[in-house]
């Protein structure tokens, strides 16, 4: 039987205070919208419905590119309107479920339990026991457990508020059933919406089995509503990423310091100290340590490196058994031989570093060619930018670059050029031989220091 | 009726083991007792009596600016006695509200439903509920829920320490009654002191009715004393201010990696990632985000700004979608214009940049006045400093600063004009033109690189 | 009575996913094992023997220096079989404690209670009391509350299932009694192993009296199978050690954001910010203030010094009152006295920096002796390898360094000398006076920026 899965995306989110749609707050730096979607994919349903409408624009630009049925809902008069919106374009023999755009962390184990759940005639609902329920419907059951109907707090009697189980929302459906269903529920409540919900007692009436499943967490279920509710997702999903990640045999210094924003695929043995943030997708060989305090973005990098703290990586190649930092900065298109070294105060971009090459320190080494066993002494700048354009510097294997000089490109320094301290290199420097750029030093007679008034 | 508050404030603080008198302790980096005078002041007293002793000179050193009224207790003998030397101040008609300068994190509207509860003749006690009584002392009631008596932990039967309502200390009492209970109790006790709790059981005998007030959580009462309960203390005070922080819109990657040490006026849709500290006065625009280990203190930072990662800004003013960091320090008097950029390995320091102009790497730059669409090289330094006297560097709308130049101010490069990489810059620049100090570059003939032995 | 110590170390650790023996798992920077022993030793016992097996050679070669009796198990066949290679060296009239060297966490006096409850002749079970017991083997007690068997979850009755007391499988034996135990137990269970929990019903036959003490906490005797365990051990032992560290008069600012490896003694009135980690052995003078995001190893930081965020510090000494970065890395043997200031983006290493001297911004100073009041400019670099060896750079009292100078060692600056911004120092400066090597500035005649395209 076909599966067709709605997802509820309209609302607004006040509470967010926000200039963006709620289903659109990132979430380990994707929507929360996007969480949802991607999670209904795994029951490989035949088809997901998203319903929106608050920032239609603004969903639409920012997802649109999802292998999803979009559904306007031009008026938000409910979740039940929601569902109906949708409705028409399932099949009578399918089964729906009904997921919230908001609730972004509910896992797909506990959705096919759901589906599952009853057999193909039921109404499912996933429910959940909370320590305190206040606030939530409850799940009412007769003397025989079966479910007969949920009753919202404000409307429940002092038993009945005891009753620590409570409706998630969440739900699978026959498709005619529910067709039918939305058709009879009304607005005739405080909020004057339509409330999907209240197809429980209709489905009761009708004699369809009510299933409650409790296949699922109370974190899982967690609705956003505000920048708290994100945060504590941010913090739960981020815990789940971290369990994942030393399941993979990574030691983890602190998991409840460590963010990963994206996906992380590391060998064993690698050891993330604190603080560490990945974003994108990320792989590290066996072996690798990261130091404290350091973000790696979109990189590679091989096994047995070593990244020490303060270090930001992005958009990078590292080879195996490098040394990098602290306090280097890999910008993109930084490609890094194995055995490389880039010290502290360092910044690459869009360069080539031979094997065993070093930039120990206090340089900026961008759009060039460094071959092997490259030694760039401290202060080094290639002076990539006339003003106008970008040119490359190129040097050549077991090139000594003294400290603080400045290569102007384009330039070559050939295979086992000397460059003295402090030259500004404008033209070719020939292989195998020193060449600087140096003023004579002198005393200046009769000088004196100024004196502080 | 006059609201009269007297702080207890002369306790030395022992567990502490510091030289520092324990009201002066920081919490947020203002002294407990600040945060204890501050609440006080919300409820509009007629006067604050703050009782001090331990440190005294520290503490007048410290806070004698605060309007309060200084009672100077030379011997500290308890409580009760400490309440006596502030209640010769206080006229009859008044109530007097107790509080304690080691418990800071009290709110005003746990002391304002106090100060109400019972009417003006009561004698109002605040207490909790604690999961875990022990050492307390606790609030005994008759058959008809009416205090009676409070019971100390190690007086107390099995059945009284099974009550979990607990005596905080903090109380509230019509003035002319409890400058009489204060003249009645006594120090005959295995401590030899005073005891202000001892007034409850004369209130009781004297027919004065006694309320218990459970306004307040367990979290707002905890005393401070030792580090372990300051730095509880810390955590509870970043929990409360975090979620202030997000209920302006702000979106806190990780509300317990998050230290605000002052004040923060955030726009809506800023984002605040992890390990962040703000101090003093900060101010964001709308959608400013601030990256990992980042501190601003007393800055202002405008509208669609990115600070990256691992920066540091300090008594900065920053324009509109500017971009700074990674690895940037933003000393004071720094004043972006808008979009200028700061990049990575960056200082600046009394300078005024003007709008769209680039300081991108490894450059000090200070005392200096930037003009509009500069760009600065990558290591440039101005030379403010001869050894006695800082001067000024002033380079004009649209220059170029080639790579690693020193610009030995006073000086100034006109608009417009081109510095050739490596220059030392020493008289001022004409407009326009491209001006350099350079040496020739030779090859020297004949050297050979020295051999590792 | 001679004491000695069992520790099971053989296992392998299949769930860490790791190319590592499990006991060689580093917590808080030193083995599992290495732990156990040392808690062991506190105890003063004759002998440790430490029973091991997987990766033996990896144990013995990272450990072997350890002063224990090192006994081979080759084949794992369970935990009485371990015991019981141990146990023909261990004398008659011994009592034998038996660790394990994946339960890191279990304090000394918890181990002091259990050797000696229950008297010479009792076998001693150290139990604790969970929550949630799943899993776990219940103790199980007659009426008169002696204990007289374990029972494993799996072999429990629902009632037994109610016990919440377990066994931790650390004990304490008469080695007689033990020896004689040891023979007596067999591998007929489904694991196919000699456990070492059925001596306990053997020590019930026999009539020896079975003591269960309660001692210690569930968080001592937590073991390590994955790198979850491994990660809760860490942030377990991070805790106790930041107790300790407060217990000294330290302020946290935030606990959980604090990580020692090693050991730190810091005097009173320190100020630790967020994210700090300490390694090694560190100590601190009175009144130091540590900034967030910095990590110290094996170094020394003097009184009333204040460390900025953002720095690297190891194996240096710094003197009383020094100033340090924000954005420093003070490498090996960097020595400062008082007074002296290392600013931003500065790397030290093997440099003696005299009192009140400075090295404020972007400059590399190595391989280097600074002798008092020096200022060494921004961007200066000792240019201390000319690619073979490493040469030392001497700077005089008082000596003012321009920005961007190269000192080309070996060179010697005399004291007071003055050397003009820019300038690469190839000889020696005198004592007193101006040196620069400068080229005159020029502005080029008709040149003409490019454009961009």
């Amino acid at each position: 039987m076909a599966l067709h899965i709605v997802v509820l995306a309209a609302g607004q989110g006040t509470r967010m205070r926000s200039a963006l749609p709620k289903v659109l707050q990132p979430l380990g730096d994707r929507p929360l919208l996007t969480h949802v979607v991607e999670t209904a994919q795994q029951l490989a349903p035949a088809r997901i419905h998203v319903v929106y409408g608050h920032g239609a624009e603004q969903v639409q630009s920012a997802l649109g590119y999802l292998d999803v049925a979009w559904v306007h809902q031009a008026e938000q008069l409910g979740t039940g309107h929601a569902v109906a919106q949708a409705i028409g374009d399932i099949p009578d023999d399918a089964r729906v479920l009904v997921l919230y755009g908001d609730v972004p962390l509910i896992r797909a184990e506990t959705l096919q339990t759901l589906t599952e759940a009853g057999g193909a005639d039921a109404l499912s609902l996933l429910t959940v026991t909370l320590d305190d329920p206040t606030g939530y419907g409850r799940i009412i059951r007769d003397d025989g457990n079966r479910v007969v109907g949920i009753v919202e707090h404000r409307d429940a009697t002092v038993d009945q508020r005891h009753v620590r189980e409570i409706n998630t929302g969440l739900l699978c459906a026959p498709a005619a059933r529910l067709r039918d269903w939305l058709a009879r529920i009304n607005d005739q409540n405080t909020q004057g919406e339509y409330y999907l919900t209240d197809i429980v007692a209709l489905a009761a009436a009708d004699g369809v089995r009510v299933v409650a499943g409790q296949g699922g967490s109370a974190e899982e279920v967690q609705g956003i509503n505000d920048r708290q509710d994100l945060a504590l997702a941010e913090r739960l999903l981020q815990r789940r990423q971290a369990a994942e990640v030393m399941a993979q045999g990574v030691t983890l210094r602190d998991p409840q310091r460590f963010d990963l924003r994206g996906r992380l695929n590391a060998g064993r043995d690698c050891v993330i100290d604190i603080d560490v943030v990945i974003e994108g997708d990320v792989v590290l060989g066996e072996g690798v340590h990261i130091g404290p305090y350091t973000t790696i973005r979109n990189s590679r990098v091989g096994d047995g490196c070593t990244v020490h703290s303060h270090t930001v990586i992005e958009h990078a190649r590292v080879g195996d058994r490098c040394q990098i930092g602290p306090f280097a900065r890999l910008r993109p298109d930084t490609d890094l031989a194995e055995r490389a070294r880039v010290g502290n105060f360092v910044e690459t971009k869009n360069v080539q570093v031979g094997a065993g090459s070093k930039i120990n320190h206090l340089s900026y080494v961008g759009d060039a060619d460094l071959g092997k066993d490259v030694n760039v002494g401290a202060g080094v700048i290639t002076c990539n930018y006339d003003g106008a354009a970008k040119h490359r510097t190129v040097i050549g294997d077991g090139a000594f670059i003294g400290s603080d000089c400045q290569l102007v490109a384009p330039v070559v320094v050939a295979a086992g050029a000397t460059i003295g301290a402090g030259s500004t290199i404008t033209k070719n420097a020939p292989a195998g031989k020193l060449t600087v750029s140096r003023s004579r030093q002198i005393t200046v007679p009769g000088w004196k220091r100024p004196e502080k008034g």
